[in-house]
């Protein structure tokens, strides 16, 4: 009897997983394929499916289907039992928020982001200010509505890192405060430069998109389940587990744009792969948040697709296909080039060391908004001041500075953090794989990724949202998240490099 | 008031266009984009878009609202009140199969389906026999259940073909069987060929790429309300007005596969793109029957893509690109040559006037299965000797003969009239076209055929479902279709190029 409910409730679930798969379709081939005057009625058939889609995530009968399932829960599995934990949590939260607050955000989100969008083109977070104001007003009531135990600002984390506190994010952050500002400040003052000037030539376009392809199979990634494509902005989609795709960029002086788009997305897209056929729909045959997500893309563009063994496998391949732009130039100097850092001004832009100085400031400044301690009238000063202590740089102008990113201005409150958190979570993880595969770092050099992706599908990607990040942090490392991890990794690495 | 109800009518209506538009592109993408493993998730999600589509189609909520509007029928515009009764006779055809049929419909097709599969494979039509019955016999069910007046075939002809009826098309077809077929025999037995040896000759698969764009572009096709991609069959498909995609093929031994399917495609396309934004989801923003969508395939591939002047107003294009293979042939050699016609045995591999003695035999049979004339047993011998009759060839294997098309095998049986009255449509229109616009033959001689697309906006493409086939074919010509047109048009074009 419960096991027939659960077969309902499952064939519910993936009736929306198979809308939210269309929609992501109607995404990806708005970036890949769709002609000039596609986008209007698009817009409407993505608002329409996603309406079907939330319309049927709050709807009554899938509360029935819980509530009945609650009831027999002795006699689910373990599994069974887990996937109806996470429905419950995921219907209560989407229930919690009445229609009418649905309605006014999602007004004051349009005017938020058509004013962002004038702000940044005219340089003047005046405009941005009042129809940001309205927002934060709302997230905070959003976080009230939806209900939090220590902090207004836990209840918006929720949303994109299930299980993810201020108490413990605090912690991190003033780690990375005292220990990663500090070792940034020494390599500024005390650390040798490479010259990299090499990047910067000519290479071709044909020939990076046949090298891009290249790499991503050597992770693993499966063509058969996926495709990749060009779009101006790189990023991973996934339709089903069997069709995960992923697109990249080329600049044809700049080789490690197109490189770097590819292993992050590839990373991105062999945890998608990875997910399991039988639990398509079920919260099990999801990713788990978007910490876990990026940790995925950061761990191969990073600790793989950025050490020295990585390139040592590639570098025939490499060297030849760019025989004349490399000429000179070794394996030993290209891996120092492409690790150079330097404090800048714009977070996209960053290197894996500076980015989470960039991360810092935005979590400092949304915790402050959410409980009220910074108001939106000091945002731009506080910006600026928090640019200059911790990378040492000065904001020239609110466009490259306050008005960067399109997040708050789309009501993306608490997403910041998670982009952190991926690469701490990469070091943490990285380390415990290097631990218990033997000679990690061996393979790699020849080009055998493989016993570190089936590492990472046992202990992550086969999962899905069994565990929330912290959790599975725990399980997989045997302890909470820790940025010693990410420190010794950064110290190590650019220590070297910078012959501190 | 009613105004409000009619707002209410009509965005429903767009709900389903916009589940529809999805669908489409789940299917287009299928065929054009997606790797080898993503179509079992894939068919999930087609299934489930035109699930919810058909639930909202037939739903009590439409009905409620079309009752409201017929209930003030006075307060409503001519063409208001046009799409209300479309959209009444619609909900009522959809509404009369109960959910169990459809079930048994969608399990016998199924079943057929993979019947035929193997029966083609293995040649062998006892195979298809049983699943067939059973699928014959459930369209008669159909028959009865949707209502006819005078014959169980005019219920089936009415899903693709509003308005089609045996009476007319009884009277149409012993035209072909008694002209057409008479006119095939004495082109068989005293035409002179003309030598077409020359267009089997090599040519380069990029140069025919570029051609096919030029060739959409020329005719009108909007590039930025659509695009090319190449797919194993030729189709067209349509997400909205704004984005109307059609794919080719290329056949490297064979370029008059890729000219025929780019100009057929962009017929269809040029109809879909001429449809007004306005009407989006209404009936009247969908294009009419399939015998009128083949009209315009039909129009713009044989009146004018098979016109010596077509090929004169591009022969320097061609024969420039093409320089090689066509050394020594002049344009009136090439405009011969590419109208060649032989009897043959396959539907889709005909010419344009043989075409029609294929679909003769399917409507002469379909026909007969659904009066209860002719039963299932009988078909494979009634085939071969029909082809006897009317193409003069021995039908050598039931692969080549009465398994060759997928339609039946998937409950299709009304659909194949549509091929020949979208040709005899096309006829019809363009002799009144010739004779409304001035000097058609010299625009179209000179590479100007707007004006020619402008008409066919005027008098098809604008009106969407306004009139059906035969009211519109009496609006635009002042009579019903009459074959005369098409015997008219293809003995002068034939005679002359067979010398008779």
């Amino acid at each position: 009897m419960a096991n027939e409910i659960y077969a309902q409730y499952h064939a519910y679930l993936k009736k929306i997983k198979d809308l939210n798969g269309a929609t992501a379709l109607l995404h990806w081939d708005n970036e890949v394929n769709a002609p000039k005057n596609g986008s209007a009625f698009r817009a409407q058939q993505l608002a329409t499916l996603s309406g079907i889609a939330h319309e049927l995530s709050t709807g009554s009968e899938l509360k029935e289907l819980l509530d009945a399932l609650w009831e027999k829960k002795e006699e689910l599995t373990a599994e069974q039992l887990r996937n109806v934990e996470l429905s419950r949590s995921d219907y209560a939260r989407a229930t919690k928020v009445p229609t009418e607050f649905v309605k006014n955000m999602t007004k004051a989100r349009a005017a938020s982001f058509q004013a962002w969008l004038k702000a940044r083109k005219e340089n003047d977070f005046q405009i941005f200010k009042e129809p940001l104001k309205a927002l934060i007003a709302l997230k905070r009531e959003e976080a009230e509505l939806k209900g939090y135990e220590d902090h207004p600002y836990d209840a918006l984390l929720e949303e994109y890192e299930k299980g993810a506190r201020v108490k413990d994010l605090d912690v991190l952050f003033k780690d990375v405060r005292e220990q990663l500002v500090a070792f940034a400040k020494e390599l500024r003052e005390k650390g040798q430069a490479t010259d990299s000037a090499f990047l910067s030539k000519k290479y071709d376009k044909d020939a990076q998109w046949d090298l891009g392809l290249k790499l991503l199979k050597q992770m693993g990634y499966d063509f058969d389940s996926g495709r990749q494509d060009v779009s101006a902005h790189p990023f991973t989609t996934t339709f089903s587990p069997t069709d995960v795709r992923v697109t990249t960029r080329i600049d044809e002086h700049n080789p490690m744009s197109m490189i770097g788009s590819c292993i992050h997305e590839g990373g991105h897209a062999l945890y998608e792969q990875g997910l399991l056929d039988e639990n398509y729909g079920l919260p099990l045959g999801s990713a788990d948040s978007l910490g876990i997500h990026e940790s995925q893309s950061r761990l191969w563009e990073n600790n793989v697709g950025l050490s020295q063994v990585y390139w040592e496998a590639n570098w025939s391949e490499l060297s030849s296909t760019f025989s004349e732009q490399l000429e000179g130039v070794s394996v030993e100097h290209f891996y120092k080039a492409i690790n150079q850092v330097k404090p800048n001004l714009i977070r996209i832009e960053a290197d894996e060391l500076h980015y989470h100085l960039h991360v810092l400031v935005r979590y400092e400044l949304e915790k402050g908004l959410m409980e009220g301690s910074i108001e939106v009238d000091d945002l731009e000063e506080m910006w600026n001041a928090k640019y200059k202590e911790f990378l040492g740089v000065d904001v020239p102008s609110a466009a490259k500075g306050v008005l960067q990113d399109v997040h708050w201005s789309e009501g993306l409150v608490g997403y910041f953090p998670t982009y952190s958190l991926g690469s701490f979570y990469a070091a943490q993880f990285f380390a415990k794989a290097s631990e218990e595969i033997d000679n990690l770092e061996e393979l790699i050099r020849k080009g055998e990724t493989q016993p570190l992706l089936n590492w990472l599908r046992e202990k992550i990607h086969y999962h899905g949202r069994r565990y929330n990040a912290s959790e599975l942090c725990v399980e997989i490392t045997g302890e909470p998240l820790n940025l010693s991890y990410f420190m010794d990794y950064v110290r190590a690495k650019y220590g070297a490099i910078y012959g501190l």
